[in-house]
């Protein structure tokens, strides 16, 4: 049995998100599908994380097992060419058995992108969330600064989270400005359900003069989801890589 | 009667080309329905120039009169809650009467850009041409400085041109590399059709080694279509910018 590593980029507009659902099209299934054609058995795969419909991911990473003989090139390939256009294999790799992508210990960095100017852009519309007003990027990054560190982010979960427990760390979170793009840049261990958009939601009413940059540290402090700002759109989030320890 | 000059910025995977046409979506289409709506009468729209079928635009501009009182604020902002997403105008602003997009002095700066890793990209798919190997940049910039300069561009020519001369000046072109994508950034006081996609399939030749850094020179000086390489696919294009002399 060998146990095979896909790093995957996808178009999370495509996909109803990465998990399997009944009567709706995932990554996930694409996925398998493709597998199980290359493989020419039934494959099972698993990630590293789900992410929501129409979150992207340039790197989400995936394994699953086979005892049938393929090299790394034949695995990259083979699936570019089955895959819809909305996925694509980076990378096949094989790994040790026991690697899981999930329980492995990993940073995950997720990117958030507002679009700031007056008109909306139709050539990035499907990668930002084109709020139409000037942002201030320094007065988020003050604000997102409060989240760096390891805190309850209550207030930042969405009903329907299923995790245990709501304390995740996050060991770096920058805001800047790239052109007439604003970014977020979040790295963490762990991310609640709808976690980084919901931060996103909150620091875009800092970025226009609506709360002071001293907010998100209020907000943390109430574990009260009421007092954060809207989820923002799914559409400016981008899974960006995940880092493994010692490598993998 | 006020002449107004407007900046549009598409994506030139939604119509088929810039100009009306009988039975098809077209951005001109678009914007003369979404004009007509906003001034209440029929709006003629006049354009620096056609793009392709697929061929995107970050500055395109366009011109159109009216006697209807708006404020640019209200046609920018009118404009962009009428026209479709894939479409939108980035400013409006009253000219001279005289104003012709087409006419006036200018150049155009268009960008062709290739994807050169293994993979191809979900999410840049609709903006590159994904060669899927390694191109050598430096060579294609070389090999691109033969067309700075005016130049009889036949061999860069398509089928169906109707200019009614091949000579065409190029006052600057330049390939480089961006992380894994190659960008060929070519001003001009004017282009043939094709001129850009066929330029950029020949280069790729050259990128990939199959043909010397002194390609372009040859088959520039052949004026002969057949000795340049395919034409490059649309989506890899873009009209960067028009640059109107004593600005406008």
């Amino acid at each position: 049995m060998t146990r095979w590593r896909l790093d995957l980029e996808y178009d999370g507009g495509a996909f109803a998100g990465y998990q399997l659902q009944p009567n709706a099209d995932t990554v996930q299934a694409a996925l398998e599908r493709a597998l199980s054609t290359l493989f020419d058995h039934p494959v099972r795969a698993h990630a590293a994380g789900r992410t929501d419909t129409g979150v992207h991911a340039e790197q989400q990473v995936v394994v699953f097992d086979s005892e049938v003989a393929r090299s790394p090139h034949q695995v990259r390939e083979g699936l570019n060419a089955l895959l819809p256009e909305a996925v694509a294999c980076l990378q096949a790799r094989v790994v040790a058995d026991g690697f899981d992508p999930r329980r492995h210990p990993h940073t995950k960095t997720y990117v958030y992108s507002w679009l700031d100017r007056a008109a909306r852009s139709p050539l990035r519309r499907h990668r930002v969330w084109a709020v139409r007003r000037t942002l201030d990027p320094d007065a988020m990054h003050r604000a997102v600064e409060a989240v760096v560190g390891t805190h309850d982010f209550s207030s930042f979960r969405a009903e329907g989270c299923t995790s245990t427990h709501p304390v995740r760390t996050v060991p770096s979170a920058v805001v800047e400005r790239a052109g007439d793009e604003v970014h977020l840049v979040i790295r963490g261990t762990g991310f609640l359900r709808h976690m980084v958009r919901i931060l996103a939601g909150t620091l875009t009413d800092v970025g226009l003069g609506r709360r002071p940059d001293s907010h998100v540290t209020d907000v943390l402090a109430a574990r009260n989801r009421g007092r954060a700002g809207i989820t923002a759109p799914a559409q400016g989030l981008c899974l960006a890589s995940i880092e493994y320890e010692g490598g993998c």
